[in-house]
């Protein structure tokens, strides 16, 4: 593993005494981790409604963009020619790509991540065509043209986006499917692992680390049987991911059965998870690092994150008429550039008048609250006070 | 005067030895403005797609935000109420707002701007219902409602709003009238103004300075007539205003007309006029400010503006298909955040797929490209080379 991964390492400095929550750095090439972490996604190449600056000085830690965006447009070769996405966006810390597979499939089964979190009722065209040994067969959601995403293109992919982090692919298996077909799709998702580890280590350089993915769906047999799978090849990393059941309770004992087995020296990743409480649930369970949209769609939906223990409810919706006359900012104390220098009724009044700022404040309270709730889960685990933080989240 | 505007001052450092162009700095409470400077329009209540923090960043000044816009959202009672327009939108320093005249006009005879400034054939819906001695009675933008703005509506509106620099309510005139209405219309705006000025002597603290406007649109007798009022009339400053004519090359003559019987003792501001080539012909007849939503409207379509002495024009649309690999900043040398940061072929593919940090970068870019031009002017005013700067820009 030291040959593989050269320019990275995972300390864990501290495990919490009440669970299996742990405070570690992963270091990169650009930089470090402080974990556990949130990291932000700029989907198609950019933070939506943010500037990189503003991301920075939100305190974030690390982002990801999405292969299958970049693939379709403008296309990885063109990132790599402008010097890879580090440069292209201006981003110079650490970065994450996904495999493109997420997007595939679940765009493929008809909705994005609705189907395979087992959410939504199919709403899109498919555009998913097949699912073969070789890869996955797709339309563009851009022009329809096919193409053929494979273990190998992924692993190339990546390497021409230049990320830190690259993730093997999967098939992402939709929530509704039985055990067996559950299983024959870990198989073929090992198999892709192995591909793409082989891909891999023919083409790093040493500026890249490879996560993999434990598989299984909801079965405590299948997620024992890929931690095995995991742990034995050398993965700089993994990333929870297959379907994590229908509620927040079933993802919750889903995580536990998929953690448990897993090998504990490695950074471990929940894919696109970020409610509060998924989070404080995640951390008690040993992920490290988590990724969802929610903190900057729900800003261009005039949402502001608020702390669920003074609000009663976990975020607050700007373009009520309550904040009209509201001169506080979002959140009392809170050191970002929206609550510095702007009242809830600025941005009260800017939505009303479709003025955008209003979405780019909210877009930067929101990456600053995830970034200060990542904070306070670190400071609570180094002070074995994680437990209490929890409580006092959620007043139990 | 010192007794009306006890805490503004206007100086001028130096005149151009070529043209009437001069170096001043006009003092506010709110902090110094250099001139010549350009005024950036946060219409209704922010710089479109850009934040406070990247308008100051970019080098601005001085901003205004638009009487008319703020009186029917969200009401310049509520901005009051939230502590004046400078808390609203966390902008500390200079401001101005007009006197809301320019869109009832401009709107009402059926378009913004584009009738006013002659340029456009009707094509919105009039919401100008009359003019009377009183005021202009007009319809709401937003829900229809009637509205009647006299000079003292005006006057208390812009109170109310607590910008450092106010102006006096007038007639706009549209650009196809004769001259007897204009010069009807002229009168009328004369003694709109004193009611103006009679509004704003019981109302003002101290904290505010009124300018006045120039009228009597083509005619140089007519602006010979408003030149003696205003000369003779306390205010602060002047605007000039009504119409400048149809093209440039009449606008330069309008302009002329209109300063040369104007005291210089007065900083000026001339009236949503923004093109390179028309500043640098108002900064010769002795215009101090100029405001225009171009810089902004422009990002907000794909355009940077660049050095037309480099580019062969005024600006470059990033959209086109040639920047899709260029790993150049828009502009070389440009210290914007835009400009340090990210590649031209980054901005063409944000704006193909619709990524709003486009539009952002753009518009931080274009703000900071005209203070850069205004910080030229006056490093060429001061020494003596303006007119090698205008060679320069315009090739001749």
């Amino acid at each position: 593993m030291t040959t593989l991964y050269p320019n990275f390492s995972f300390d864990i400095h501290k495990k919490d005494a009440f669970s299996d929550a742990r405070l570690g750095t992963i270091y990169t090439p650009h930089g470090k981790v402080k974990t556990p972490a949130f990291i932000f996604c700029a989907t198609k190449g950019a933070i939506k409604c943010a500037t990189i600056r503003d991301v920075k000085e939100a305190g974030t830690q690390i982002i990801l963009s999405n292969t299958y965006h970049m693939l379709l447009q403008p296309g990885a070769e063109i990132v790599r020619s402008l010097g890879g996405l580090h440069k292209f966006l201006g981003w110079d810390g650490p970065m994450l790509t996904d495999s493109g597979g997420f997007q595939i499939f679940s765009l493929g089964h008809g909705s994005v991540a609705a189907e395979v979190k087992g959410r939504r009722k199919n709403t899109r065209p498919k555009t998913l065509l097949s699912i073969t040994e070789e890869g996955a067969l797709f339309k563009s959601y851009l022009d329809g043209k096919k193409h053929m995403l494979t273990p190998e293109l992924s692993i190339k992919t990546q390497h021409d986006l230049g990320p830190d982090i690259a993730v093997v692919l999967d098939e992402c298996t939709p929530f509704h499917v039985d055990k067996s077909y559950t299983a024959r799709s870990l198989n073929l998702s090992h198999r892709w692992a192995l591909r793409s580890l082989s891909a891999f280590k023919k083409i790093n350089n040493g500026s890249q680390a490879l996560y993999g993915i434990s598989q299984g769906g909801i079965y405590p047999d299948l997620r024992k049987i890929t931690a095995e799978f995991l742990n034995e090849q050398p993965f700089f990393g993994q990333a929870v991911g297959g379907s994590l059941g229908a509620t927040s309770e079933q993802m919750s004992e889903v995580i536990a059965m998929a953690m448990e087995p897993l090998r504990k020296d490695r950074p471990v990743h929940l894919l696109g998870i970020g409610s509060y409480k998924d989070i404080f649930e995640g951390v008690a369970r040993g992920i490290d690092t988590f990724d969802c949209v929610h903190p900057t769609r729900l800003a261009r939906h005039g949402g502001a994150l608020v702390l669920p223990y003074l609000f009663g409810k976990d975020s607050i919706n700007l373009k009520n008429a309550q904040y009209k006359l509201d001169t506080n900012p979002i959140l009392e104390n809170c050191c970002c550039h929206a609550c510095q220098n702007h009242s809830r009724a600025y941005i009260h009044h800017m939505l009303k008048a479709k003025e955008l700022v209003a979405i780019q404040l909210l877009t930067i309270h929101n990456i600053a609250f995830m970034n200060n709730l990542m904070f306070s889960i670190r400071e609570a685990i180094a002070s074995d006070k994680l437990k209490n933080l929890k409580n006092k989240w959620f007043n139990t």
